[in-house]
């Protein structure tokens, strides 16, 4: 694997030499998947034979869900009740939880609380945020490469703050940031293109004009080191349900820095963020800590769901994660050049690795179509529009020999699905 | 049982007179689960020997729960993975489960959707509702006697729209509403009296004055008739883990009135509300009817669980569940009259059927030590500061015989815990 493959290199149709060239990469990948120390993790994972490169969207199922969830219904619910509220621990969750996310991305114990989706996690943070901003702040920057949600709620944020926004690409953050920008909300890695933004450049650009910086980590916590608090990030909202394999929609979670913990004003301060929530006080008297990053009454089912997925991380370190990661990308990247038809696909992925997360995605005409014929063989990714082919690289239950066949079925399928030919100028030119 | 028992009659310690009348209770409760027309509704829910009276806090675990979650787990989320969005029905689910529990509440198809805490749906029903109201409403009204969350939540909806908070009490809002009210903020059910609050009565009169009525609905859903659609409610939310039995902390639910459902402009705009979510536009386009009540990713887990849960309804109309619940509140009532010792206990829940929800509040000194033997008897009812006794009778799996031996065991721990006497007066006087 090299550090910058560079662009795939032209392919021809199947011929006795790709064939052989095709065995060399399986071996190859056999050998791979031989020496990597993370092999042995895939078996805490419920998985077929399907190639599942659709971990970026949706984790895959570890094995210590089910049993746990049985239980929890069946036990702490169905037997306990009410008491489990204190004796099985459920009123703790959020920080408990929090707390085992917390090193995942570089987090002290007691910065980070589990509830609510993603989208009102931001909510949270942009609006917490700017009240802790200077008084002479006009405005807040998004990423104006972000997932579309975050968008929408800053724009809702800053509008029921008096704040304008101002979108602006995450490399031109350190350009663009002003004495009169409260915060900079941006995203780890890209969605749509998998590129690593520069946290700690950004967080420090930000810092030194006197902004906040905010950070979405959906597409990069579990797949790479994020180091929260030693980039002295000031607030963070990531999801679960991707690398960190919590299930479908499980709960999001909340970063606030030690430090501004306590100036945190909640726009959504319900019961659970009291300092005393059984007192029944009318008066809103916010808690200490990060529990002030709560709201209502936790969902449980997802929240132990989420907890008994964390499992998996126990004997883990996120570097080694990181190094698979790279190297899985490497390799799809240089198969994909092997097997793709000249010219048919396009990486809109940083070949640099220090602009990579653990996706790779392939501009491609007739994208959908393409999702769809992989799909049907058994290769899971998934398609943003308009012409995006996404494969999410789970370092803990990828191997290379999935890399490898993604790479030549996706091979397979461009040749039965040869690109548009363009439609004939009509009379507009 | 009586319209109105009136005050609870003192009893005497044991005696064989009240052993007989005692025989008497038992033999009668048992005539009326005989008769009660709800009663094998029991057997669609997990129960013990526990007397479980807490059904008003955390709903009892119906039986096709473990199943259904086992196999969302197993099959849905652990082998189909991502299709399950599409091919699972996951991604309608928030408006599915809405138009089940629709019926509950009084409402048409189209006009509920499930999602997020009730923190959060009092956030976006009060915004929604002040961005709905005239242009020179100044203030909202909120529940002086409200469950705290909604006071907080409707506070900082408040603060962020620019009006004033007013606190009235149920009873007077009619009076108190003017022209610049935007919209008050009502409980249908008090959660410390079990008072039930005359909400065609209050929507009328709000309405009257060019007001919104907003109705929590927490501790009435699944316990009585509600009538959103009938009585012109504008916006309500409720949770799901009381009476309608949805598991510790499940998602709640907005009601939004048909005819405002697209004037609602959500301050938490997610990608999930979204006209074309998948999309990935960057300007905010909001979907037409009640998806706009959606926010992020929908908590999968949490919501099938609760759909689960609410088959149990299938077949039962809510009108049998008031007659019921009015039949075990009337039933404890007399029960606990007969078996107090006199003075000891004061209900503050109304006798008056037309003002009492489906929960008595019985006001009593060392209440929390009371409670605490209740449960170590096998009573679970539970305690609200500074002095309240709440038992909640849920119609589905709550007998009489239940209602006989919490009174009992209540008398029991009442006569082994006798009232503080009043401390000698100090200096002071």
């Amino acid at each position: 694997m090299s550090e910058s493959p560079g662009t795939p290199e032209p392919a021809e149709a199947p011929s006795p030499d790709v064939e052989a060239q095709a065995a060399q990469q399986v071996a190859h990948a056999r050998r791979l998947d031989t020496d990597d120390p993370l092999a042995a993790l895939r078996d805490r994972f419920t998985l077929d034979d399907v190639t599942y490169l659709d971990g970026n969207s949706l984790g895959a199922l570890p094995r210590a869900v089910p049993g746990r969830i049985a239980d929890v219904i069946a036990r702490e619910w169905g037997e306990l009740r009410i008491r489990s509220w204190t004796e099985s621990g459920w009123w703790t969750a959020p920080e408990r939880i929090g707390d085992k996310i917390a090193p995942l991305i570089g987090a002290a114990p007691g910065r980070v609380v589990v509830g609510d989706s993603t989208s009102v996690n931001v909510f949270k943070a942009v609006v917490g945020g700017i009240r802790m901003a200077g008084k002479g702040c006009t405005e807040i920057l998004v990423d104006a490469t972000t997932f579309p949600t975050d968008g929408y709620i800053a724009r809702s944020a800053a509008r029921m703050t008096g704040l304008a926004v101002r979108p602006v690409e995450p490399a031109r953050i350190s350009d663009e940031v002003t004495e009169r920008t409260a915060l900079a909300l941006v995203n780890h890695v890209d969605y749509r293109t998998g590129a690593l933004n520069d946290l700690p450049g950004i967080t420090h650009a930000l810092h030194s004009a006197g902004a906040l910086a905010v950070w979405d980590l959906c597409h990069s916590a579990g797949a790479l080191p994020v180091g929260l608090d030693a980039h002295h990030v000031d607030l963070a909202v990531g999801c679960t349900y991707k690398y960190l394999n919590g299930g479908p929609g499980s709960p999001a979670y909340l970063y606030i820095r030690e430090s501004l913990q306590n100036r945190f004003e909640s726009p959504l301060p319900g019961w659970n963020s009291h300092a005393e929530p059984f007192g029944m006080d009318p008066n809103y008297t916010p808690a200490d800590g990060i529990v002030r990053g709560r709201v209502g009454t936790p969902d449980i089912l997802s929240l132990l769901a989420l907890e008994a997925a964390l499992d998996v991380w126990e004997d883990v370190s996120i570097e080694d994660v990181r190094t698979k990661s790279l190297a899985l990308t490497d390799f799809f990247l240089d198969c994909v050049a092997l097997y793709a038809p000249p010219g048919r696909v396009r990486s809109v992925t940083p070949y640099d690795h220090r602009r990579r997360g653990s996706q790779v995605s392939l501009e491609c005409s007739r994208a959908g179509g393409v999702m769809d014929g992989l799909i049907r063989r058994g290769v899971v990714g998934d398609f943003r529009e308009p012409d995006v082919l996404r494969f999410g690289f789970t370092p803990l239950y990828t191997s290379f020999v999935d890399a490898e066949r993604a790479a030549r079925v996706l091979g397979e399928v461009l040749r039965e699905l040869p690109e548009e030919q363009p439609e004939p100028a009509g009379d507009g030119g």
